[in-house]
């Protein structure tokens, strides 16, 4: 006990120090956080057998709270996100957080163990949802709905390894669109991935490609490969592996942990490397070894289905045909679609044009995701009745880092402050004793749908009220003393300009609004 | 064993009787799935030892979906909410949906044993949110924020028993306006219920009051009554059941379950059952035994000076101080407040002008309530610096429940449908193999901005297109056949009035814009 304590407080000696150094370089404030975090994480655990200690504050691991400025920029994401759902034609639901735990059970192969609990505390055993499908799919079944393309946006829950500099949290949004209904190939499918196009291009990201593969290609290269079966799904989390990891390690996952022949793992080595277009599909297709397998030739007629409808739906330089992407998750069977971004910014790709495909993707990852669950909806329905479905998941986390570490640079470069409330004007006291006065003029605004606010003390000075307006650039300043009471008037101050006219009292609201585009 | 499982059985026969004759009845379809859960959740109790069985298809006890139906009414009223808000300059933020279980310790008196605690899966050791408030007292303590205006809208978690059809959820929304500042007395406790009576009105839900009390005076109360100290917050969880319970129940528990003397409960039961208006507080100021306290002082003077600027914000008849009002949880400190909706509708209220008061509250319920809890964000705080805070909490499950009934009622009268999408045209073929047009008309109008839909088939049938365009109120169709692409046209069709028109194909997005506002 003693040696483990001794050990702890040797961490905590060496992190304490980490977050020192990252102080002294004034380090990004997120990366300094996740340190913070992880010092706050040992020095709780040193105090289980120690003496009793102020509990720490902070959210729990992998989580985080939204200022204010957080919240203005995820919820310009969300409705970006939404304007596009809605221009395809989608309904939204919700569902609740937590399901019961039989629904969520042999839906996720190897990532169950990253699925949250609730406690028995009598009752029903829940776990806490760990994507949006399930829970879709479970409400598809239990409404006995047959076709519905709906949205969904909501948090879900994953006991992962947190990176939260990268954006990836253990609560996060999720974005989904799906089309769920008995339809003519692919038409939905591409559909899909026109959806994800369109989000990507509005939040301005930057380039990024849409990988797309098939899961009855990957059946059909795992059977010519050699490969049983009943490792198919093993092989396909390995394969999903990819692109963080080089192939030397996946094979040796394969071979090793999961005991697949190392021929036939070899094998298969030199086609999941494979990427490219429409051609490629029909290399393999004349492949006798490929094309030759059903499962195959299946997914390779898919793709040239699928490659003709992005390219009628104006996509084709963002969609590759990669025949390592996987896809985690057990419940795909049709075409599966992830997008990455190429971490390049408009003007960057214009300079960096000759750069390799392959180098572009560099320190970037996966923000969205999806594809076809045909038999999902089935595994709920008491007699199996299927209904087939294809869906896209933005994942918006990494999207919120980027676009609020562009605001900070902003605010660093040009000092412009983001607004983080609506207020359009304040209501100031010239001098003592106006409180009553205010209360009155508030109510009769905020009666007339003016967005106002006041101080909340009884004599607050001028100036610092003045002042309260140019930080929060509210536009405009509404100033009475006992003169303005008199003449039935109010002072309306332009805060920037500060301009200052007398306005008839019974007026304001009229004369805020007219002022409001011009000052705005 | 086997009597236990026979007595399930019979209850599981009778419950099956319950749900066959609401069935029959054409019951209220909440009522009746409220009913077939029970049903369900005894059916699971008997295949625990049963042979293996289906599991039953459903969420959680006390929790529900919400159909495209539901999501359209409650997003009008989130946004009516969140309009309100705005107005009176809020900022938003949003904190993690579970917490450091200690956050929550010692924080809700006897409610407490509702919290739902997660599974220890090894780490932390974490709770579901039981309200906004903690969280948000935590979030000030931890980013040391000392004054902030803020609201949030989500999902709070309580093990309660739930009664779904009077909108008593297990997961259920709560939305939150707080003002956390040292500011003078009563100025932003009198805004928050300002803001109350704003939504309140906005939502046009009928007549409403809001009862208000004071803590302090409560504590004075009970001092004076003899009630000792020890057992303030006691007394005070048992005085909040008044609105349900009469007043011989809850002396009954007084004295019983928490062995308060008889005497004093007596005592107190003269007072906690007043109700008025200023001249009540003035009347109390003038009663030796309670005017002589100290809390109790403080607390009329603050009812007092609450109510006047309640006035100046156009508040009266709304407003009714009541000293039967606890509030159950611990950490409220100062001004309480709870929103009764009168259940009457603006018309009935014209009608019923002569009815008691008393009896105008009869089986309505709560569906806003806060308070001042000066004391909650320096529980979190190292050094025990306080931020004095105050705030109001809107239960919205209730509200979606009345206004769902709404418009199933005006469905029911008069046809009207609600649309739960947004479409503005569908694109239509006249004829067989004009996907490929389709897709590209399709492709043109979302690059161009606008909201159109077409059918995921190869070959549909134009009536059936149709057909789903009258059905889902979608304005216009966009026909298309071989002579329509020859020479470089569109039908427009006007869905309701079936007008068609001719259309040069490049200027369709134009076309629909301007058509727009005249046929929705």
């Amino acid at each position: 006990m003693a040696d483990h304590k001794a050990q702890i407080q040797e961490k905590i000696k060496l992190q304490g120090e980490t977050v020192r150094r990252l102080k002294a370089e004034k380090a990004d404030a997120d990366k300094i956080s996740e340190e913070v975090s992880k010092l706050l994480d040992l020095k709780a655990q040193l105090g289980d057998d120690g003496p009793p200690q102020k509990f720490t504050l902070k959210t729990p691991k992998g989580t985080r709270d939204y200022s204010p400025q957080q919240m203005v920029i995820r919820n310009r994401v969300l409705d970006k996100i939404i304007t596009v759902f809605k221009r395809h034609g989608a309904e939204t639901i919700d569902t609740p957080i937590f399901e019961l735990k039989e629904v969520l059970t042999g839906k996720y192969g190897e990532d169950s163990k990253l699925i949250y609990d609730l406690a028995d505390q009598g009752g029903e055993i829940l776990s806490l949802r760990y994507d949006l499908t399930v829970p879709f799919a479970r409400f598809l079944a239990m409404n006995k709905i047959s076709n519905i393309k709906r949205y969904q946006i909501a948090k879900v829950y994953r006991r992962d390894n947190p990176a939260m500099t990268r954006g990836r949290y253990r609560e996060f949004y999720q974005c989904d669109f799906d089309i769920a209904g008995q339809y003519d190939p692919m038409i939905p499918d591409a559909e899909c991935v026109k959806v994800a196009t369109e989000i990507l291009s509005s939040l301005e990201l930057g380039d990024f490609i849409i990988k797309v593969n098939h899961r009855r290609l990957l059946d059909g290269l795992f059977e010519a490969c050699g490969i049983p079966a009943s490792s198919f799904r093993a092989a396909c989390s390995s394969v999903d592996k990819l692109d963080k990891t080089p192939w030397e390690e996946v094979r040796a996952e394969m071979v090793g942990e999961k005991k697949l022949d190392p021929d036939a793992v070899d094998r298969l080595g030199e086609y999941v490397r494979m990427n490219g277009g429409e051609e490629l599909a029909d290399t393999l297709l004349a492949d006798p070894k490929i094309g030759g397998t059903a499962a195959a030739k299946e997914g390779l007629q898919g793709i040239k289905l699928f490659l003709k409808y992005c390219k009628l739906f104006g996509l084709s330089s963002e969609i590759s045909f990669d025949l390592s992407l996987a896809r985690g998750l057990d419940y795909y069977t049709g075409i599966i679609f992830e997008a990455v971004l190429l971490g390049e910014t408009a003007e960057d790709s214009v300079a960096n044009k000759s750069k390799e495909n392959s180098a572009r993707e560099v320190g970037v990852g996966s923000v969205a995701g999806g594809g076809r669950y045909d038999n999902l909806v089935g595994m709920f329905d008491s007699k199996g009745r299927a209904v087939p479905c294809v869906g896209i998941s933005i994942g918006v986390e990494r999207i919120f880092s980027i676009l609020e570490a562009n605001v900070a640079r902003q605010k660093a470069a040009s000092g412009e402050v983001l607004r983080t409330t609506e207020v359009e004007a304040f209501v100031a006291s010239a001098q003592k004793n106006m409180l009553t006065h205010r209360m009155e003029l508030c109510r009769d605004l905020w009666d007339a749908g003016i967005k106002v606010e006041m101080s909340y003390k009884q004599n607050p000075k001028l100036l610092a009220q003045l002042q309260y307006c140019e930080e929060r650039g509210i536009p405009l300043a509404l100033v009475i003393g006992e003169s303005e009471v008199e003449k039935g008037i109010v002072k309306v101050r332009e805060v920037t300009s500060r301009k200052e006219e007398d306005i008839p009292r019974d007026s304001v609201a009229t004369e805020i609004r007219k002022r409001l585009p011009q000052c705005s």
